[in-house]
């Protein structure tokens, strides 16, 4: 390791330890080093309070001048809530700059860069980019598609199958595995499962862990066919969104707008347009989507390309059934030589169980 | 590591060594010790020769009077085809044995340690026990049983798929993977598939590795139905045996084995009884068994609780489908809680792809 990449990783620590208290804005983090020594750290904490520079710098004092800056993401370049660090940095006499990533934001994307270059500091990109990018993984999506982040969970037997032939499925995974998805859920700025879930098991969908936060509960229910009585209808412990095809109970739907369900209808005629409902969300400034649905919705998001990643929780049991279902279904590809890949993929245990992680590489993507 | 740790592992190392050439003996090490200094090494080479004990004695020379000796095995106790090792090293003099595991062999259990302490030699017993009980989970079966150990290998999508709806599954894993396979044909005495898998991909079942053991083919053919021009019957690189339901053509029969092929029928009226086939193979002496079936022959000797071990390559690949078969169907379990649990669980990295190992644990076994 280099002492870059020393500092960095410093920078990148105390960037990740603001996750989820910095939305919309991106988790940054920052190191100045003058002479060999650390005379300044700096993390984004909150939106609207000073950027992970601005907090460095100000540690820093006079110290700044001729100092290295480490930074994970690109200085900004606009005025926005706070004024351009780019700017800041090149005021403070900062003599070279090392960044992790580029700023994905278009109203960024190099700007920053310019900025302090044509000031004649020295600037050094791409040290520890792959542990930025992944940081903010939502964030680049979201502030250049205007789409949300999508994530498909699945718990699953070693041979595949998410429940028996008899659609038991309590529990696949063991409790260490099942608390670390309501950590995904307190990720996930909103949460979804088709009407088949909310019918056999009238979840709550709610984050049960310390200090947890409620995403919004998307259903999928082309008819709206959700009962009065489901819980994600009268517990109000989170919003509620319910998507559905272009006809349905108009009736219905004045009930459920009444308890303060909303419904967004897609142009699908009997089933959910998954791609429309990927936009309706970005559209209501949803950066983050956790799928947990079954097979069937997995497989309509699956085919329109829209699951950007897949985390999969294995049990090491078998339970075998030609008839049990898989978290994959529909129709399916034809051919093997089609398969969607998955990069960067990894196993972790967690408990008695494995975590699996990986990103797909859509063909036509 | 203690010291214990540090001997035994050179002994275990030693033994593991040996894979594959010690057939129908346990690969077993050993490591001999005096005044801090190791004097002696050795393992079981063949069959017929020496065991590891007296390899190591004879190296020792009389520096093994006063030793201590590490050994993986306990040392047999019969008149074999050598000596018994217990008695060899009583009249070597040497002081302390530490034995990583008894020997499950009903001739010895136990006996090898009685003889050495009744000649007030030191035992200390269950160093490294794990690792070499592992090592040798065949001849620990067989020799107790008469059954093989079977293995189940199979081949999935992350999504738990063996091949596309369409049944195309060339290649699921990458060659690295499938090299891996070819290992474990290498390391078992038979290899078996279904009638299915014969008439759809009409597999030569062979070891395709450099000095490879081509396995015993087996074939589940519950009517001989075989075509006469498959692989396993034409092309003489292996022995076929094919197991039979108790009603099917006995001409073909005639000639089927007029080509050398074997024909076993079991009692089963339209199916091959699993259980039986198990029975059969240990009776003529088959001590390792690498099921590569698809999943209805897996799942009926997964309902026979006949699984000693699974295999399972996951290529980091998503195919969908609700028709796409898995590795474990048949009717399956109807509630979680029968799932059957894998033991020492573990996934590695294998070029792109991760090998699952996991030992069933029957809950009625």
């Amino acid at each position: 390791m280099t002492s870059h990449e020393f500092y960095m990783d410093l920078a990148l620590k105390n960037a990740q330890a603001m996750k989820g208290q910095t939305d919309p804005n991106p988790l940054v983090g920052a190191v100045i080093v003058n002479d060999n020594r650390i005379v300044g750290v700096g993390a984004h904490m909150k939106a609207g309070e000073p950027h992970a520079e601005i907090h460095a710098l100000r540690m820093a004092g006079n110290k700044a001048r001729g100092a290295t800056i480490y930074v994970t993401l690109e200085p900004c370049s606009h005025h926005g809530r706070t004024g351009p660090c780019a700017e800041a940095l090149v005021a403070a006499g900062v003599r070279k700059v090392v960044i992790a990533t580029l700023d994905p934001n278009p109203i960024v994307a190099g700007n920053g860069v310019k900025i302090l270059q044509e000031a004649g500091i020295e600037v050094e990109i791409g040290v520890r980019a792959e542990e930025s990018r992944k940081m903010n993984e939502v964030f680049n999506k979201y502030i250049v598609e205007k789409q949300p982040f999508v994530t498909l969970k699945a718990a699953t037997t070693l041979d595949g199958k998410i429940a028996t032939y008899t659609a038991h499925s309590k529990w696949i995974t063991s409790e260490l595995a099942r608390e670390d998805v309501h950590q995904l859920r307190n990720e996930n700025q909103a949460i979804l499962v088709g009407i088949n879930t909310v019918l056999k098991d009238n979840p709550q969908l709610t984050t049960r862990i310390p200090n947890g936060r409620n995403p919004i509960r998307i259903i999928l229910d082309s008819k709206l066919s959700i009962p009065l009585d489901a819980h994600v209808v009268t517990d109000e412990q989170a919003e509620t969104w319910i998507f559905t095809s272009n006809e349905f109970d108009r009736e219905k739907e004045k009930v459920l707008n009444s308890r303060g369900i909303k419904i967004f209808s897609t142009t699908s005629q009997t089933t959910v347009n998954t791609q429309e409902v990927i936009t309706i969300l970005g559209e209501n400034q949803i950066s983050s989507l956790l799928i947990e649905a079954g097979g069937t919705v997995n497989a309509s998001f699956f085919e329109n390309q829209l699951i950007d990643k897949v985390v999969v929780y294995f049990a090491p049991k078998l339970i075998g059934g030609a008839n049990a279902p898989t978290f994959l279904e529909g129709t399916g590809l034809e051919q093997m030589s089609e398969a969607i890949e998955l990069a960067d993929g990894s196993f972790t245990p967690i408990g008695k169980d494995f975590k699996f992680v990986g990103y797909p590489i859509y063909k036509n993507g």
